[in-house]
């Protein structure tokens, strides 16, 4: 049977979602937690593979197990299995033509900036630190910018796998709380490193290292050294999947 | 001169506030970030010891300094210079006759509990797990029990530092919020492994491990082996010290 699992990890231990020898990474651990309860082991499928130091409240994979159980005993017996920064937050029967990637029809991720003097030592694994004012309405103007669908070849890394570099933002709101901004952005999907580099480029305007024409001309252009820099791995997380 | 400092930490790493020789601890790391600035060093007294694991959103402590710098000064250069688990949140000048724990008029701890079937990979060195049914409404009224001036001795370990075992707990509240229980205790000072007894005792309350009129046994016969366990370090924080 096909099973569908929400996860949640703190991804600041993680060489990212995605195996790599020698490496420890998230998938790594759940693969290594399926293979306690198959004999066969699986091969599980993510929504998204975060980068190393990416975190996720709702990453979303699928996996083919031959053993039935009941969903809450598939939680228990995994959670029992993996380490505390990673936990199966839901576990439910999918049907065959479900895959956690292709069947997804959005994803939303949040980056977190801390601009007051001190990060919280509660805080600092999941923030971006940028102790500056910062102008919450310009940040605004450029990421009205940069939402719709456009071709975002200035906010990603080269990646082969990628056949176009397109994407329709469908949002990218801009909130403010205390000496937190946060950044949220929704997609049907995202190309690599992209929310960062959004991010990133939201923060240069913000402290007025680039001008929200600036902004424009580099997603006009498609040219990535006209983007703000990419922002550190830290302050992001996939958010939910949705399907 | 004396700064009053206000102190924020994560103790899953370290050994507790007190300087323990080969031990990381809270007071040691602050000794050694400020014997960077203050060519004598400090001796840093704080408004409570607190224990191994246990956390911090507004300890107080006080030292005397012969650099006079401003507060922001002082504040910036001690987080530089400290691991990110631990930060300076504030730094005033305080009267000579300020003392972080004899001038002291009351304390607030918080524990929390996890009720959930799992644990958040961004909460798990915060909480406290216990995964059962929980009366909360029963919990409630064993606190009500506890509030008040009385002989705590049922609620601590021996420490022979200590004249009297008798307290003032002015509140104890219990709030539950989704999956979370929350236990707020308040008093102008605490005995040891006081807050984590209560909150253990209010959890064997909650799971009906313990009737409520066996807590106030234990309260009149100021027997240890009659309350509740001492719930784990890990789901403690000391939210602040009023002056």
């Amino acid at each position: 049977m096909r099973l569908k699992l929400t996860i949640q990890y703190d991804g600041t231990e993680y060489h990212g979602w995605q195996v790599q020898p020698g490496q420890p990474t998230v998938q790594g651990e759940l693969e290594r937690a399926f293979r306690e309860l198959e004999p066969d082991g699986v091969a599980l499928r993510a929504a998204g593979r975060t980068d190393a130091g990416v975190h996720a409240l709702g990453q979303v994979a699928h996996a083919c197990v031959r053993n039935e159980r009941p969903p809450d005993v598939w939680l228990r017996a995994l959670n029992i299995r993996l380490p505390l920064d990673i936990r199966v937050a839901n576990v439910e029967p999918a049907g065959d033509g479900f895959h956690a990637r292709r069947s997804a029809t959005g994803k939303v991720y949040r980056y977190r900036i801390c601009t007051g003097p001190y990060v919280s030592p509660f805080d600092y694994r999941y923030v971006a630190h940028a102790p500056r004012p910062h102008d919450v309405a310009a940040m605004r103007d450029a990421a009205s910018v940069l939402v719709g669908r456009h071709d975002f070849e200035a906010f990603t890394v080269s990646d082969r796998e990628t056949l176009t570099t397109v994407r329709d933002l469908r949002r990218l709101d801009v909130t403010e709380s205390g000496s937190e901004i946060s950044i949220e952005a929704e997609a049907s999907g995202f190309l690599r490193a992209m929310v960062r580099t959004l991010a990133g480029t939201l923060l240069a305007v913000g402290d007025g290292r680039l001008e929200v024409s600036s902004v424009a001309a580099a997603l006009e252009a498609k040219r990535r050294e006209m983007a703000g820099p990419t922002a550190p791995a830290r302050g992001l997380t996939l958010v939910r999947v949705d399907y």
